[in-house]
């Protein structure tokens, strides 16, 4: 059996872990001994058993021991919420493990393989490490810059408005775009908004169409939390909601004694946002708007991805932009745009071209 | 055979005709006797044969007697630049017509067909009549509704801006992008620019990739002449430029003594442009920017057809957007859009939601 077959496998058995896996990754692996495949496993979701415990969890000892494992991303070698990986391997008696990718964490990041390679076992890497790396773009991401993931994402006219006039609820996108904007949600840790966006649409910037055990946490951009009071986001709740506050406000003591609501006051800029949420280690930060919010990350040159869906209507003239503000223009480069027709509306992602 | 597959090979004669048969349509006929096809033909230009005399032309007199004759369009029964082909079928003998579409063009409207009949010729009409029409949108569009079809085009940032600052040029496309866009210049029969256009880029405004026998002419929207002495659209030469003025000026009269370059004073507004191009008979008017501009017709709700070329750049804050000015919004509904990838650039293109 191929390597490559078997990492396929992996691939595959990773992504059943989808958006429950949370902060952690998805990963998969696979038992192959005497050529066929004897288990399959992975990572069903943040806090359970790694996918290497997983897969071993499903053979008698005598039967694991001499086999080959493959698995989507390096063992940890850590404690952990579980043991390390790499020691189970080891007593396993795992002759041989063919690693996806290392992990960027920095408690592994090569430690897991110098290990496994420590105790005499084959280490072989470097297979699919492209598509591997594809299953955790925010992840990587994350341990590679220290800092999340930044997607702007916004509903658009043809011609580029949010809304027909600043200040002025607009319906724009079709049902289609609605539900797939809630699985970009979904897949977010963390959701940005601004003043603006909260006092014109008073969004509940909640996953609607599915039960998540980690639902992305909610920001507010304020000048200060007065506008929030009776807002949706900050009425207490499961999901956080962080005010970031630019000045303090009587508002402030009232809002904090709601649950799982924050009011934090400093001068919040992109920079010291983003910094914060990598504190705080969410991976990825999708900025819903509005106008002036998006234009000042882009500013910032804080712009991984943006995802526009697009209705067939023209506002015209006075409508607002969808990055529009005071900020100094800078000019950022992207890939060729990926497009996902959906319905009459439809969907272009653009990756920022990254220079590294 | 069947008559689908004859008016299948008259539709692929008549494309041949392409952007030569300048305002005429697109017109392709097929001879068809004891169930072969016994000559094809087309209309290869303007002013030259129509398609029917093409295709009896290419047989003698005994064979066109008695065979059936399919064609694109319904044949004229004036006298145009050519005798009305009416006649021409009587008496060549033809037994039958078949006919994709009625020529919307109000000297034919259904005659040339009332001719046959009259004439003892058998008329078969609405034999794949949407692929027929979508031969001659504009030619279509026009003598249906007295009026030019109107595209707004525009090289775009992913964010929707036409240039980094207003008033300062921006390279945004790609060379496919920008030789697509050529093309697009060579399917209209006028192009319109605003004065901020004129002054910030000095377009030439010409297609400059493929020789026309009838480039479009150019037509640049001004408040007074003065601003267009120096620039390379008012410098005279073979294809006519329009100077549309809303005020008159000492320039007026330098410019008007040179070759094909006319002034005219008026109080312009979309709706007086485009019935100005339709009395002088063109059927597309594509309006190339800037902001203003095109927010002016999108306010007057004379938008057809919207082409953006989007490239994968983001410019934020202070940009220009594509559409944008002190016009009044009106929301105007498309269809779904067609979308050509054009390497990292995306060309988007929506045709208006027609109600009628």
């Amino acid at each position: 059996m191929l390597a490559t077959e078997a990492m396929r496998l992996a691939i595959a058995q990773a992504r059943l872990g989808g958006v429950a896996t949370y902060t952690n990754p998805q990963v998969g692996a696979v038992l192959v001994k005497d050529d066929r495949v004897i288990a399959v496993g992975y990572h069903h979701q943040f806090g359970g058993d790694h996918a290497e415990v997983d897969v071993l969890k499903q053979v008698s000892a005598a039967v694991a021991k001499g086999a080959t494992l493959i698995v989507t991303l390096e063992p940890c070698s850590h404690f952990g919420k579980t043991p390390p990986c790499c020691r189970r391997i080891v007593s396993a008696g795992i002759a041989k493990v063919i690693i996806g990718q290392l992990d960027p964490h920095p408690v592994v990041a090569g430690r897991g393989r110098d290990y496994l390679l420590a105790h005499d076992v084959i280490v072989e890497t470097g297979c699919l490490t492209a598509q591997v790396k594809a299953l955790n773009p925010h992840y990587n991401w994350f341990y590679t810059h220290q800092r999340p993931w930044i997607t702007l994402k916004a509903a658009l006219t043809l011609d580029g408005k949010v809304n027909a006039q600043a200040g002025q609820r607009s319906l724009i996108s079709n049902q289609a775009a609605y539900v797939d904007s809630q699985g970009l949600r979904s897949q977010s840790q963390a959701i940005l908004i601004g003043e603006r966006t909260l006092t014109t649409d008073d969004p509940a910037l909640t996953v609607r169409l599915q039960a998540l055990a980690h639902p992305p946490v909610r920001l507010i951009l304020l000048h200060t939390s007065d506008v929030a009071v009776d807002r949706q986001v900050a009425q207490g709740g499961i999901v956080p909601t962080y005010l970031l506050c630019r000045q303090a406000s009587t508002s402030d003591g009232l809002l904090a004694r709601r649950a799982n609501v924050h009011v934090l006051v400093d001068d919040w800029t992109p920079t010291k946002i983003s910094n914060w949420c990598a504190q705080q280690g969410w991976q990825s930060l999708l900025v819903e708007g509005g106008s002036h919010v998006q234009a000042s990350f882009a500013a910032a040159g804080l712009v991984d991805e943006v995802v526009w869906y697009l209705a067939p209507t023209l506002f015209g003239g006075t409508a607002l932009p969808a990055i529009q503000g005071p900020t100094k223009p800078q000019a950022l480069a992207f890939q060729a745009p990926v497009v996902t027709p959906l319905g009459d509306n439809l969907k272009v992602q653009w990756q920022r071209k990254v220079v590294d």
